[in-house]
């Protein structure tokens, strides 16, 4: 299933994508895509109902994330060696683990804000993976069983908050608008291996990452069971695994994020995402 | 007002504590302690109570976190001058952010269990800062006013976690009960100066942590302040300000928490914390 929420930002509802491409609502089966509803039984059960009988939604709604709320979002670094490189960092021998605020989550499609006073905002294209099962120390082997789908993320970044303002990444990573998440929810049954997936994110049409899940340094199970041995994951969490090479701060000379720039990523079989870039509004009308 | 989540893990009721120190039940005026009722407007209306109105609660019930759901812990480092210099860290020049994962935080009396594997479990009491009001690049003076009120917090730390596998501090923060909040909120116009307030924790009835919040490198306002421009606080999110000397990591020798410790803590005015310490049901029947 490709599990949406769609309208206005705050009073989305449930709806799902049909084997045709229609939105159908969801509102007469689950209340939203909550951590309720991505429980095994509760998917299984949504699985069992017939979206032709489920009210055809017209026109074209704004997605918001397609998971609410998220209890925490657990972000991966380093997890391509490619882009460890790029960033001038070894490849880890463990997973490299950081927290994006859940605050800076919106939908795929909803407009980026540059921070205040920001010269480095940089794109990351990642595999979102979305906890269906609470995960307490869960072998490797069992990992997957814990997971309801999969999401596209975009880990937007400002790369002097995030190295050069003290301390931890979190200041880099976790400001208002910098966690595009979706536009769908696709179930895990839909995607039979996590580990074969393309990605790519182009900038005003410029390719400037694409590469494959098959590059991680640690897979989607390796994550879910070592996250789980540091932390409880709960329904509804979400891990964004890391980002392949091709980053504005790889290139060179580095490369960062413009009001008016537009940017699209997608993943194979998790749909693509679209985000207008903006000024602060603190910074409307300054020479940049 | 000292308002409380009262009863078992999962089902708390709201509560407060009278001026005689009695427990009344507030489930006729909110549904709980959440980022609904701590709004300014909302605090006005509780605070219009006669807490002689309101039944009292008999036993001495379980506390919870005195506010759920907690959209985000955001921590503060080395911010007390003399716990940078026992962990051999500089002052920091502006404040230095991690987080904790919202699945750490649990009630001020339930039970710390080491992790799995840990000996370098340590404590480090707190001063925690519960949001009430919408922050997003606030000034300094005015962000006082975006505070509902006041907790203390034990920032439990796996030290081997936080600074030997590997990347951020968030893998040594961010275990499963290492977030004991409460046992009240006690509401902003009750803590007249959050810089003046006296802070201790003992291990076994050892004193280690003995200090004044006077003694911060940076105030709540401007770590309200600060933080806001990084990341928008939500009503319900909490910041932990960073803990004063004493740790156990700063001890000659490193003194951790065994199986069978007792910690106590507390703040003046915010009520005082009592943890027993677990082992791991992994690890029990280990030689240590």
């Amino acid at each position: 299933m490709k599990l949406v929420r769609y309208g206005e930002h705050g009073t989305e509802k449930p709806g799902l994508i049909d084997s045709a491409g229609e939105l159908r609502d969801l509102s007469s089966i689950v209340a939203d895509i909550d951590p309720y509803t991505l429980s095994r039984e509760s998917l299984q059960r949504l699985a069992a109902v017939d979206p032709s009988t489920l009210p055809k939604v017209s026109g074209t709604p704004r997605f918001g994330a397609p998971v609410a709320p998220v209890g925490k979002m657990i972000c991966v670094g380093m997890n391509y060696a490619k882009h460890a490189a790029e960033t001038g960092a070894p490849v880890p021998d463990q997973p490299v683990l950081f927290m994006k605020a859940t605050s800076a989550i919106m939908g795929p499609n909803d407009d980026v804000v540059i921070p205040r006073g920001s010269t480095r905002t940089d794109w990351e294209v990642e595999l979102g993976v979305v906890i269906g099962e609470t995960a307490r120390d869960v072998p490797l082997e069992k990992a997957l069983s814990h997971v309801a789908g999969y999401v596209v993320v975009n880990d937007l970044s400002e790369r002097e908050f995030q190295f050069e303002h003290g301390g931890q990444w979190v200041k880099g990573k976790s400001c208002d608008t910098f966690g595009p998440i979706g536009p769908w929810l696709v179930t895990a049954d839909e995607v039979p291996d996590p580990q074969s997936l393309r990605l790519w994110l182009e900038v005003n049409g410029h390719r400037y990452q694409d590469s494959n899940t098959s590059d991680m340094v640690f897979g989607v199970a390796k994550l879910v069971s070592y996250i789980s041995r540091y932390m409880t994951l709960l329904p509804g969490d979400v891990i964004s695994t890391g980002t392949p090479a091709g980053v504005g701060l790889g290139l060179k000379p580095p490369t960062y994020l413009r009001p008016g720039d537009v940017i699209e990523l997608g993943i194979d079989g998790l749909g693509r995402q679209r985000q207008q870039v903006h000024a602060h509004p603190a910074d409307q009308g300054n020479a940049r």
